[in-house]
């Protein structure tokens, strides 16, 4: 059976994909136990060597590359997804600084907290420790698997990467690079696994193996990832829409609601933490809606809005219900008057897709409750929706964005691919 | 459509069911935005007058168990079953000192941690916030109504409590008392909805409506959280075996390993902390294995060994592989005597159900290895596997103790009940 060891991608038969998985489980299952103990310094070894591997083989790197471009524009792959996945010289210096940098980040496992006496004499505490095996779904970016590999191996998981098909050569490429790393730190090479084929039975099965795999993180679009977590038999770390609001309330600083209402939308219109939908309280509209929507049409934004909204501003399209649900991902923005924070409160409950929202105030008591009250990942006073990102939160990087309740919400870096165990201290104490 | 409020006991037909689940799973949502931003006064305020309204109505409740009492009798129910349904006034007792120490504990939701300042000017920080919904399914003991709801309710979620069909009775009393307290509290009843059906497919529907449940808490034995695992269209916080094990290192002193070994074998045979494996250093085994067999054996412990077990101690049965993967909930103990923590280690990683593990030793590295290494959501040196329980953790009270990985490993307590979004404090500022 083939595994990626070697880089080789094997042309296997459906039939031998099951087995195929199976062994890929079965060896990161015994890998995580090795990565659980690794010591930081031995994968910190491991991560700049890959760094320098990397730096001295690009041109093995961009030749694996030109062919999964070639195949591409074969296969009639449009524009944006050829972008996605090209491998420049400039994308290969950010996967070395971006392996670089994680090195430098703290080492999650281990860290002891809360340990404290009980009055049974025993010390109780809680040690961070890894998930075990991370399996990651992901489309065309190459870079991905060097990222995604790098959060594992220093969180001490173990885990299975299972890249874009059309990205297969470029994968197996970065692959032999952190072999060769894990190999010079004494770190079992099982403990980064590519899968090497194409086969989309491959996710199928990966995804339904509790015994060998913790969790599943899918990158990609969202039909991707509502499809994996309907046939997940394994908790999936998803990350849906980012639908996000501002709301801009009647004590607003006029000029702040400007700068940030314009930032959350045109700083990038393809990211999942840009505005989607703002919302403005009545008593500031007329004040604040002129100047917004000269700014938006200065930079090309097509504005969508409610009654009040139409009758405020020229040539504003009558938003429909579905415009409130929806992530346009473009130069797009619906805008709703409210006629107060609980009518904002009550309008980001029903649509919001949890993943971020901004309200603009100086009220001391709104931005208070605003905080409390938005059931969302990241919710934030008087900042643009667009800081919702692993970096700027000072996670080093993020192995994704979680919309999820349970475990891990918002950005999810190192901390999130741990959990904590308990762990007691006695002397021969017993339970009377 | 009937709804717990009154307790009334609806008779409905199956196919009523499925809009009567998704009546209540409707009211819950609405009902968790309230609890969500309740005030710990008003919540702990629930919690006591419901602990008054026990307190005053133990006649009603006594005579609404009599009914489920006889009713199990008439249908044959076990003694052991019969046992676990009785209210009896010192259980009647307890489930009030738990309401007034749940109202005791520190508020979780709220809780805002981390709080820094980034180089971009905002500070991000985690605030922690009740998880939504909860679905809990659970067997005969009538008292979880109580308990689950108050744990529910102070860590601001909303709950649907679906008991044991024997149960009905007693569960829909103390609904009643719920209710009243809600009231009194100025939070909506919904709240709280335990539901009103004995049939069967109000679970099947409980643990598939994602858009109205966010967690499913099962407590009961391991065929029926198995089946609500394999089931469920929402995450479930899984408590499956307690295979604990102590291993007695050949540096243990002596003493505190026959007293810890026994205490965490015999102090209680049913539960799940109970070690049902003890693992022996060859070093020290013919010195302290005599010992220990004389303990077991004046309890009335059955022992099952390996070779080296049965050679050094007389009557030993010969040990299966079927038993090291046992847990007994019995007065039976599986011993193997392996060469050294290494083969201890192996041992556990492959039997243990990552429950609890202690180790016996006065080997500092040793120690710290066994802590760092065993990947059980309790890990314990020179101490009783019986420790680990929310009440010795002094988490207050414990919901269940999930053996899963993610989000809550170990006895899940109000924090388990809470998960942290990310907040962001600016003054205007925008993405560059």
């Amino acid at each position: 059976m083939a595994t990626n060891a070697a880089g080789r991608i094997a042309t296997l038969q459906t039939n031998d994909i099951d087995s195929y998985m199976t062994t890929l489980g079965r060896q990161a299952r015994a890998a995580a136990r090795e990565t659980a103990r690794a010591t930081t310094a031995q994968k910190n070894a491991a991560l700049l060597t890959i760094a320098d591997v990397i730096d001295q083989r690009r041109d093995q790197l961009m030749t694996a590359n030109q062919k999964d471009l070639a195949a591409g524009r074969q296969k009639g792959l449009d524009s944006a997804m050829l972008d996605r996945l090209e491998l420049t010289p400039a994308r290969i210096d950010n996967m070395i600084e971006g392996l670089r940098q994680v090195a430098e980040l703290p080492d999650p496992v281990g860290e002891v907290t809360d340990l404290r006496y009980r009055p049974s004499g025993i010390q109780v505490g809680k040690m961070r420790v890894p998930l075990g095996v991370v399996g990651i779904i992901y489309e065309s970016r190459p870079n991905v698997t060097c990222e995604a590999a790098s959060l594992c191996l220093k969180s001490g998981n173990a885990v299975i990467l299972r890249g874009g098909s059309e990205a297969l050569h470029s994968n197996q490429a970065i692959a032999e690079c952190i072999v060769i790393g894990l190999r010079a730190a004494g770190i079992t090479e099982h403990a980064v696994q590519v899968v090497a084929t194409t086969d989309r039975a491959a996710v199928g099965k990966l995804i339904t193996m509790p015994e060998f795999v913790d969790v599943i993180v899918p990158r990609g679009g969202k039909s991707l990832i509502e499809r994996i977590s309907a046939d997940a038999r394994v908790p999936v770390i998803k990350h849906l829409d980012g639908n996000c609001h501002v709301y801009i309330d009647d004590r607003a600083d006029l000029d702040k609601a400007v700068k940030v209402a314009v930032n959350a939308k045109t700083q990038r219109y393809g990211t999942c933490n840009t505005m989607e939908s703002l919302l403005i309280a009545e008593g500031v509209a007329a004040a604040v809606l002129p100047a917004l929507a000269a700014a938006y049409r200065a930079a090309g934004v097509e504005l969508r809005g409610c009654e009040k909204t139409r009758a405020l501003i020229d040539g504003v399209i009558a938003a429909t219900e579905e415009d409130w649900g929806t992530e346009y991902l473009a130069p797009v923005l619906s805008i709703r008057i409210v006629a107060d924070l609980d009518e904002a409160l009550t309008h980001i409950a029903r649509y919001s897709s949890a993943h971020t929202e901004s309200i603009i105030t100086e009220d001391y008591g709104r931005a208070q409750r605003f905080l409390r009250e938005v059931d969302s990942s990241s919710v934030m006073v008087n900042a643009s929706t667009r800081f919702a990102d692993g970096f700027e939160y000072g996670l080093g990087a993020e192995i994704g964005i979680s919309t999820d309740k349970l475990h891990a919400r918002g950005p999810v870096g190192l901390e999130g691919l741990t959990s904590q165990k308990y762990i007691v201290l006695g002397d021969g104490h017993i339970r009377q």
